[in-house]
């Protein structure tokens, strides 16, 4: 073995001591950037000379111990901002944390999903709800861009657990770019007094002298900024803190107009008053890159950075020196993908995520050398979803309202703009993206006016995992999110007849459907070959291009038997809606209530996933009924990566059939001897050919 | 200003010294995974009572100090291997480094090509020859998979500069996740006389007990692994080296066979001779994950991981307890935006990466409200370029021979299988992905066979940045890595002739090209509307589906200007090949000899990028000649996202007409009255039909 020398070691000990406390003192204390004890806190860590006051050594960042973050957040726009600063903050912890989230009714339905679908072992989100807290701030005029929900810090030790003794506030606009415990940790230089910890502003806003007659808010000389706040919950409850700051703002009120930076300015009138409530921070906890802050001035060189604050209208744009360096460390953070953040802390003993450990130990019991693993693995995967991931705002409701409902990926976005001119109602869309390619799309749709002023389409992302398209998972999370009383289940290759919208709210009126009748109403779909055609604008100039080949009824030199039960001669003469009978292999497209079945999960991939979920309407009773103006086309498009890798493969079809008995077991079980019926049609070998 | 009891501080200093010493004592040490000085090298931090051995501080990383790192690389796969290693060391460097990489041709020829484009400031490269080095180690032999190159560590003493003292080797199945400044920062723990720094073997490899008659090389106790060394170059040069490992290499292959894990094996034997020269490293540093590896023993929690060390054969699907960690670091790595890589060392002096400063004073220029800003700023961007990301095996030279050359993106990967079928020669086709695409590249060609089997073609990844796509910068790269003496210049949606390969070598033997005549050999080009048909096997076959109205010449409808001097009706009668001028707005594909001029790049995203080079093999007076056998068919797809944003917009015509307008400018300089010819051409306004 090798030399051990334990006995030198030993020896040397007390040298050893020595050097370890020069060595600490002279450049430990500079890495970690922490400030002294009350040194100015804009000084950067290295223009400070160590004789000038009690270096204060870094405290140990706390092993293990849950750790506490409140943030304010409301809307679609903040609630996407939030994720890239809990990627931020997930990428260097090492602690088991608990969010506290104060949301509006938008931020909760998206927040919530999110982190149940993300699963990060050892992260707790607790939501409340900001509304409910509006009465509390309502009364203060406020001109800042934040809102409302910019005032809500202040009635935070009112509104979380009264038991929670600390915790951490953190503006949207936050990316971290070091461990938040080296932050929480510096909760115990907080003196006995000391509440609240806040870094000092970067900007000479409170200093009043930005133009003339400009009257800041009461600070202490700079003031501080509220972007990161280390609070003492205890203490300013014990404090009377809820008296406190509204007597403050009072006050103030008398004599000026409002807030101008919301809650900032009022825990700096606070302060101003209570400057012993203060522990002020090290500067690079809150670099704040506002155009013309003082922010250079606090970081030497890019180790000593520990929290960027975005705090400018600009926010990517801003003009900083340094800016360059800064975009990237966002963008890392922007565009990281989420999944990976579900590892473990393995050094510290934590729950799974709720759900985690069933699905870790189904994920384990798999047999990696079945032929049909990565069907498996990919039904098992908990996707992370993201619903409304851009502004919706829903049009009032109509009678009999329709929603289309379907999904794609990114090779399907330049339909979205066609489908817009084609359905002018609502629409909810499953985009199965990366987490880079969810910015790409956002600026897609930024780009497109079209698109952009569409604030009835609801886009909800489901992120990317393993290898095959999770296509009814996708169009379950659109269905979900669905608010009309009926959808449209359509693919996104499909361009409805212009008209379609609203012949299907007076179809589903003039039928009675929902409460006399259950019934899908089937939409008979055709097809172009020709990449470049004409859209018929009635069904006369659509049986126009059929007779001169232009266009053909969908799939009918593939697999007409998909759509032949929809009877397209009988469509061509009629008048009336009418009954049709399901068929084994009937995959039409159909408008059905939002409460219909849902898509069966375990179809990932390509095949059979449509044609089961017409078999389940049909095992439920739905009547088929054609409508007799309704039409829909396809366009055609390349065979997208995962059918072309998949149909040519045996593997797949052998698979296909499997999931194909499990799914006939099912139906057996829910609707015993009436699913014999179904029991041909599923005993057929998939025919590659089909979709 | 706020109260600063610097008072109160000092008075504290006593106090303060004793709560830091004993912090320090308890915690950092932990924390920074540092092992005592002659620890048990295997021995996790947590596992080892303080008062066995004197704790040793981490040294202090060095500020600024320029780092010196030397990889050993060949061939294709490991090049990619290096780029993931190198990624993980940039994210978490704070110093400059000067990497010295030891490559075979193929290496060198990818990672020369991918630093200089990839611009990172502070990071220097030097290239060193295997293949020079090989007659030092070839007499010995060896089993491991590393093969040659494996052994080449062994003579870096004597390769690298004289004057370089000391260096971090690594081998390319690294992933760094920390600071390399840390692991430099050991060199001060070294004693006078040691000279390599080495964790511990994690596994039993070499206790000899693996299995019956099992001998491995000597070691002391479990030796040590070299996949991270920290070597002395200059103790080692002045202890005569060179002569210590052949002497010991040669002993004891009187008795072994082989080398069984290649130049590890020959350190231990010397090491096991020479105990004084190892200095054993804290076993964070080379955390072995080789199936049944004894790394768990090694850290407790994910803070203490310092490198990980990919060691196995089965890479990602090793065995481990905490592989899915693991896996997750990996994976951030792999799939980086290596982009993002570009930001500075502000805190440090440092030479701008070659050519990098020129660019970003010519980035700052220009003026963000001119309409076609986007335009000039892609038109400056430098792309990282990964050439060869794929093994490649140039097939044997014919004469005559002609490689494809062609640009994509992931939207037209399903193109491949296709073009394979059709082109039986060498292509060489430039990618535009980002980093994670890439990846999702590799493994859609590993699982087509079709595509697995080719050879012969050579995939460049060029890197995504920007809004706009750099057709003609991608057409030059892929042009520039063409081998053969003529190429085609086609584009990924058509699809040649099956006889067009033979048939091209065929006619430039004919012709007598490059020799005697400068030519262009025309391709005639098709188009079908239908997205399925089946290809003509011969001409008499495209005229019958010509004459049929299933096949036009391309962009009849739209744009026939484009391809009319190729003179359509002639070709259909041709049995020779004919000459044709030049006319405005021509953009034929052709056959030219690989030196031929390179695609103007200012032309990016779409409109004018082909016209303009045909223009310029007009201008350097090449003939036209339009081959009466050859013909190419384009294929329909949905337009790409890039070019349905753009068509429609004014500003874009405009920005486009500017360039125009410069590249007659440039052609006028360069070819004086004779390029009066263009000028019509070049003031046409651009028609948005086209491509």
């Amino acid at each position: 073995m090798l030399p051990r020398g334990r006995s030198r070691a030993l020896g040397a000990a007390a040298l050893l001591l020595l050097l370890l406390l020069l060595g600490f003192l002279l450049f430990d204390w500079r890495l970690r950037g922490a400030a002294a004890l009350d040194g100015d806190p804009l000084a950067g860590p290295r223009d400070r000379n160590p004789s000038d006051c009690g270096p204060r050594p870094p405290p140990p960042p706390p092993k293990c111990e849950l750790l506490h973050v409140a943030i304010v957040c409301a809307g679609h726009n903040s609630s996407r901002d939030v994720i890239t600063l809990v990627k931020s903050m997930l990428f260097y912890r090492k602690n088991p944390l608990h969010l506290h989230l104060v949301t509006d009714a938008v931020a909760r339905n998206i927040l919530e999903m999110l982190f149940r679908t993300w699963m990060v072992p050892a992260v707790r989100v607790s939501f409340y709800d900001a509304d409910e807290l509006k009465s509390q701030v309502s009364w203060i005029p406020n001109k800042h861009y934040s809102g409302l929900y910019g005032l809500m810090k202040l009635v935070l030790p009112g509104t979380l657990p009264a038991e929670l003794a600390r915790v951490i506030v953190l503006d949207t606009d936050i990316t971290f770019a070091s461990d938040i415990a080296e932050l929480w940790a510096l909760f115990t230089h907080f003196s006995d007094t000391q509440a609240i910890g806040l870094v000092e502003n970067q900007s000479d806003w409170y200093l009043g002298n930005l133009w003339k007659n400009h009257r800041p808010w009461p600070a202490l000389g700079r003031g501080f900024n509220t972007g990161v706040i280390l609070l003492r919950l205890d203490r300013l409850r014990q404090a009377g803190w809820e008296q406190m700051w509204r007597l403050m703002a009072r006050r103030e009120l008398l004599t000026l107009p409002a807030t101008s930076l919301a809650d900032q300015d009022i825990f700096n009138a606070v302060i101003k008053e209570h400057p012993g409530l203060v522990h002020p921070l090290p500067c690079v906890w809150n670099v704040q890159l506002s155009d013309h802050t003082l922010a250079e001035r606090c970081y030497s060189e890019a180790s000593d950075l520990k929290v960027i604050h975005w705090n400018s209208p600009k926010k990517l744009r801003v003009k900083n020196k340094h800016v360059e360096f800064f975009r990237n460390f966002y963008l890392t953070f922007l565009e990281y993908d989420g999944n990976l953040l579900r590892r473990g802390l393995f050094g510290c003993p934590s729950q799974p995520a709720s759900g985690a450990e069933q699905l870790q130990q189904a994920l384990e019991q798999l047999d990696e050398e079945d032929p049909c693993f990565e069907f498996r693995q990919q039904q098992l995967t908990v996707h992370r979803v993201h619903v409304t991931f851009l502004p919706h705002e829903p049009s009032p409701s109509r009678p009999h309202d329709v929603t289309l409902v379907a999904q794609l990926s990114m090779d399907r976005l330049q339909m979205l703009e066609a489908l817009c001119r084609h359905w002018p109602g609502p629409m909810s869309l499953a985009l199965y993206l990366t987490d880079a390619e969810a910015q790409q799309f956002l600026r897609f749709i930024e780009a497109s006016p079209v698109l952009a002023a569409r604030q009835d389409v609801a886009y909800h992302v489901v992120y990317r995992e393993g290898p095959l398209y999770p296509v009814n998972q996708l169009r379950n999370v659109a269905l979900a999110q669905a608010l009309t009383p009926y959808v449209f289940l359509s693919d996104i290759d499909f361009l409805p007849a212009y008209s379609l919208y609203d012949y299907l709210r007076a179809s589903i009126e003039q039928l009675g459907l929902g409460s006399r009748r259950k019934a899908a109403l089937v939409v008979p779909a055709f097809e172009t070959l020709h990449y470049r055609f004409s859209f018929p604008r009635s069904k006369v100039e659509l049986l126009a291009l059929l007779d001169a080949g232009a266009l053909y009824t969908f799939r009918y030199h593939e697999w007409p038997r998909g759509h032949a039960p929809t009877d397209y001669a009988r469509w061509r003469e009629a008048q009336a809606p009418y009954g049709v009978q399901w068929v084994a292999d009937y995959e039409p497209y159909v408008v059905v209530p939002r409460d219909c079945p849902r898509y069966d999960p375990r179809f990932v991939g390509f095949g059979w996933n449509k044609v089961a979920h017409i078999v389940e309407l049909d095992a439920q009773e739905y009547e088929f009924l054609v409508l007799p103006e309704a039409f829909t086309i396809h366009l055609p498009h390349a065979p997208s990566l995962d059918i072309s890798h998949f149909r040519s493969s045996p593997t797949y079809r052998g698979c296909l059939q499997a999931l194909k008995d499990e799914f006939h077991q099912d139906l057996s079980r829910h609707y015993g001897a009436a699913a014999l019926k179904y029991l041909p049609a599923l005993q057929q070998p998939w025919s590659p050919a089909r979709g």
